[in-house]
């Protein structure tokens, strides 16, 4: 399993995933699901993959090599816009799908592929999207400024209550990090070490990149300290007057 | 959708359920998902069912009616132990299952039901079971004093970290709320108002019932004063000091 989160606000991006990929519960290993498309001053995009591992690594490398759209050889680093950028994905998605869908089908095993994509061409908006198996895609919004995919829903409620599109980018990294340690409480399949990404809007560059381990301070002051919290919230709360 | 979850505690047992069945999320009623079957001082039981709506009230109305096992009529007024009980909806699924199995597979429905059993007859341990579409069944132990049903992801994070089995009543009466109000406030498909029991070991009857509405002062404060707390430990967080 996986759990990715971007964060779209108004001063930037905020992108973190974990790490872990399983075949089986028994077979576990460390995979990077973030991938970096930069070309300092001129863009910067940035790519997290959940769902099958084959179909996720296939479309990541189709975008690195190139995907021939009849006129010429289109790459994330070619792209025009962050629209094109998102389609070029879908595509990627797509010729996938044609070569290895039908063995999938004939195996029954699912085609599963969900893909976050955000960042920036110089003088372009910001943007941030995610794209579905079928190729297709949505785009957060000030009035949805997070997406999610994989493993997201112990991860939600923090993000449903506290998050918004003026939230600022460094308290956008203590939410995405409580979200994130909800879901490694949770579910065992989602792992560390986890990758994070800052991008400050019309930087065209990544302001942090960090891959965070189990021994980082700043996760250690997430998760002791978010549990601590939790339980003092917990029992700030009146009890029921109602039960002796 | 359902969230149900039950609680087996040192000192009692805590129920919470939600009303809310839809069949579309265009097509939403108001069903009650929790039965509670009583003979003063001699046993009471709790049962809470999610999933297909035909598949619980068809159990439910089977454990009422009573299951001829060959002898006797069965039913959970009857059941010698907590452990037959379970058996008895376990019973009470399969033969479900015999009669709508071949239909639902023909339509490609979903055989869908889980079901929460809890109680104690007199002289007898206090045991909280979870059953299965499968008519098998776990039972809640001191480790994991709580099972859930349904939607039962955005609630979880918060038992996780804070629930024991040595937790008051009363303290699990709050954490049931925070838990159902996590999830309502996620999906739409679980909705108020909610059903909640409380049960003191060997006292042989419920303490507390209470169908909780939005009006109630208890929920309110619920409500409002967990998103609050949960904004508050966010904020007490410091920002990771590598980020400007």
């Amino acid at each position: 399993m996986t759990y990715c989160v971007g964060l779209y606000l108004k001063d930037g991006l905020v992108m973190l995933s974990d790490t872990r990929t399983n075949a089986g519960i028994d077979n576990i290993s460390v995979f990077s699901k973030m991938h970096i498309y930069e070309i300092p001053d001129e863009r910067f995009l940035t790519v997290m993959t959940a769902g099958n591992l084959g179909v996720s690594q296939a479309v990541v490398n189709m975008l690195h090599e190139g995907i021939d759209t009849g006129e010429r050889l289109e790459t994330l680093y070619t792209v025009p816009s962050m629209f094109r950028a998102a389609q070029l994905v879908g595509e990627a998605v797509r010729r996938v799908y044609r070569t290895d869908g039908p063995t999938f089908e004939a195996q029954q095993i699912k085609f599963d592929v969900s893909i976050l994509l955000g960042g920036q061409l110089r003088g372009r908006g910001m943007r941030l999207f995610q794209i579905y198996a079928a190729g297709n895609f949505i785009e957060a919004t000030p009035d949805t400024p997070f997406l999610q995919i994989g493993e997201t829903k112990y991860g939600k409620p923090i993000l449903d209550r506290v998050l918004q599109y003026d939230t600022d980018p460094a308290d956008g990294v203590k939410l995405v990090m409580v979200s994130m340690d909800s879901t490694l409480r949770s579910n065992l399949t989602v792992g560390l070490p986890i990758d994070l990404m800052v991008y400050r809007r019309d930087a065209m560059k990544a302001e942090t990149r960090r891959r965070i381990t189990e021994s980082d301070p700043y996760y250690q002051i997430i998760h002791n300290g978010w549990s601590e919290a939790l339980r003092e919230a917990y029992r700030a709360i009146p009890r029921p007057n109602w039960i002796r």
